[in-house]
């Protein structure tokens, strides 16, 4: 067996089916954003970034790279130990304490990535849940499938935000059997918004736990940046809220809130999070400035809304096949991956505008898309830019207009 | 079905089992390393840090500090995206770069922890080597379990550094069967070290891959640090080396480096890679700052060397239960999860010296210990008082003082 034979022809088969991802080796620049550096083969170029999950531009906060540097300064660069084994900092503690606030949970409890809490948390709970049965929607997240997976136990997939087909589960399942209802609030891909209300409606019904993750929303929902379950005033009846510090909060890492037993259980529980080093303090007392500036700030989830609905707006008035989407997600459907590669090539190349195609598996294969994110940085001079170039694009490449159009394909 | 309760009594029963653990709150001071305030429940007091994974300092390096606090001013904190979607920063291109460089490998792939670079790692290579066989040294760390489990693949556990066992399962195996051994460098419980060159033999012999993990030695090891592989010349003879960011280096993160298609199939098929945001760009200079350091300076590791000699010798000196040890690390063999607790206690309360006990999972029940790891800013001074500390609180309870007697119970 020539083991590198086997690498190269799995490689090979991402570029035959077109997957083949080549990363931008992308350069910020702080009181720039979203414009950056992009270091090309043929050298450094100057690009608007118009696919970040750095939603508000937080992570170019002044009060965010104040607690940054002030604390890296101060207490060093890595924590230096497992939580249990000298890692857990002050920051971190309090950094907890600001997100279970935040939540209006009893506790939290900070990973190292959003897809580690989702993996971590999932895998743990079900796992002490004796015969736990989980129902998860459709369109749920690779690290919440991952933590499913990994809990090894019995798994039922629900039709994507549908409450009927929610329900017939939980009947089937019957009252007494221990339930998780693991789902999202605002799908990512989409655009589109969970019925959390109806969800806890059903869960309260039939006596299961809920399990919602609101990375795409926290910091950006909800009159504290609770997300959207805060929006809509039914945080207090979802029993586990996950959340990332690096996409609204533009930092890194991930997190849990819940009840003081369940955050103890995982906490204390899972190989995830005790097997890991510690969150540095210089990262977490960063989050945590984030965190609770946008607590109190509203500006930032206002302006956001406004330019993405400018954006959506400004796609639509030329024709360009805008996704629906109730959320600060902007999606345009391409259909195909190698068009959708050849768009965004001719988008950075000949307009200086970064969008990332995306293509499956993260999304199902003829739905490959761009997939857009306005940023409150995302200003009107910009999205006329964007507008202009996606349609220049699309006569060039002769894209399909109409939304239906291809959606019917 | 009373889901709290559920939680509840798990966390009971670490209670019961004296296994409950309360994390100590801590907060270093950069330029007073080992010493940090520990914010205890009465209030904040000054300690020394005897159990940090910082084993070199260099978390509170200059250079380190420098690259950091620089980085996050130019260009912000987070990445703001996944390594595919506007995520991959140029500081962590160039920081895979040095990795690869560190290990003498084609390519280096950064992950959020080493935690998730094995788990994502191990579980994606032998997912994609047909009807692939596991073999693992049965003292392998839970992240590299976790990956095994993971890919679904077969495993076997060989006995701990046993080279005939290994053999025999090489035989049993075949020639022809896909087979990756995974492996430590340093087992960071007991400070011994694998027999790697005669793994590399193995390896060859009966056409296996193999994987070794390094995160206990990287910095710390061979003439640029890049492990113990490195120090004993076979560093170009192991197929994949793993190693962390967050111990010697200081800061947090773990890759991966190996051939070009080994590292091309992780980074396109492991969704612990791709579906997670990449790390912030100020945290890979940083860490980039230290291997840069560390490749070039010996000092640190001269030092750590020999304070670790003088704090073995010290506490065998006072009729301590030092466990052997070929590496920095100074365990001390208490046997029993209550007294290992009370011990560390005491010392906490009585002698201001943080050290945590170690107790199952982490080491198998009745060799619970102490785990010293003394870096270059423990300085004799201190390596005294610590001495003088452990013989108090060893007589005071009345702890076994030799190795043997302990081990033989």
């Amino acid at each position: 067996m020539a083991y590198d034979d086997v690498f190269q022809r799995a490689v090979e088969q991402l570029h035959a089916e077109r997957r083949y991802r080549v990363f931008a080796d992308l350069e910020r620049r702080v009181g720039d954003f979203p414009r950056a550096t992009w270091h090309a083969p043929e050298g450094p170029r100057d690009v608007v970034v118009w696919c970040s999950n750095d939603y508000l531009g937080m992570g170019q906060h002044p009060k965010v790279l104040a607690a940054l540097t002030e604390t890296a300064t101060r207490v060093g660069a890595g924590a230096g130990g497992t939580r249990n084994i000298a890692g857990t900092n002050h920051p971190l503690v309090l950094l907890e304490q600001e997100l279970a606030d935040l939540h209006g949970k009893e506790a939290g409890l900070v990973f190292t990535s959003g897809y580690v809490s989702n993996e971590a948390s999932i895998s743990t709970i079900a796992r002490l849940l004796p015969n736990c049965l989980i129902l998860s929607d459709a369109l749920n997240h690779a690290s919440m499938i991952a933590g499913m997976r990994g809990s090894g136990c019995a798994r039922k997939v629900f039709r994507h935000n549908d409450l009927d087909d929610l329900e017939r589960l939980l009947q089937e399942a019957g009252r007494e059997r221990p339930k998780i209802i693991a789902f999202e609030s605002v799908y990512s891909m989409d655009g589109d918004v969970a019925p959390i209300a109806g969800i806890c409606d059903l869960a309260e019904r039939y006596n299961a736990m809920t399990y919602l993750d609101e990375v795409h929303a926290v910091g950006m929902y909800g009159p504290r940046g609770g997300g959207i379950a805060e929006r809509e005033g039914v945080m207090h009846r979802v029993d586990i809220i996950e959340g990332t510090l690096a996409k609204g909060f533009g930092v890194i890492g991930g997190y849990v809130t819940a009840s003081r037993p369940v955050i103890d259980a995982i906490r204390s529980y899972a190989p995830g999070f005790i097997f890991t080093t510690a969150m540095p303090p210089a990262i977490a007392a960063a989050a945590r400035a984030s965190v609770e500036h946008l607590k109190n700030s509203q500006v930032e989830r206002d302006r956001h809304q406004r330019q993405s609905m400018q954006t959506k707006i400004a796609l639509a008035a030329r024709g360009l096949p805008v996704m629906p989407s109730e959320t600060h997600i902007v999606p345009v459907l391409v259909g195909c991956p190698e068009k959708a590669k050849a768009a965004t090539d001719m988008l950075l190349s000949e307009h200086g505008i970064y969008i990332q195609p995306i293509n499956y598996p993260t999304v199902p294969r003829g739905t490959e898309r761009l997939r857009i994110s306005p940023s409150p940085a995302h200003d009107d001079a910009l999205i006329r830019d964007l507008a202009r170039a996606l349609d220049a694009v699309w006569s060039k490449l002769d894209l399909p207009r109409r939304y239906e159009a291809i959606a019917a394909e």
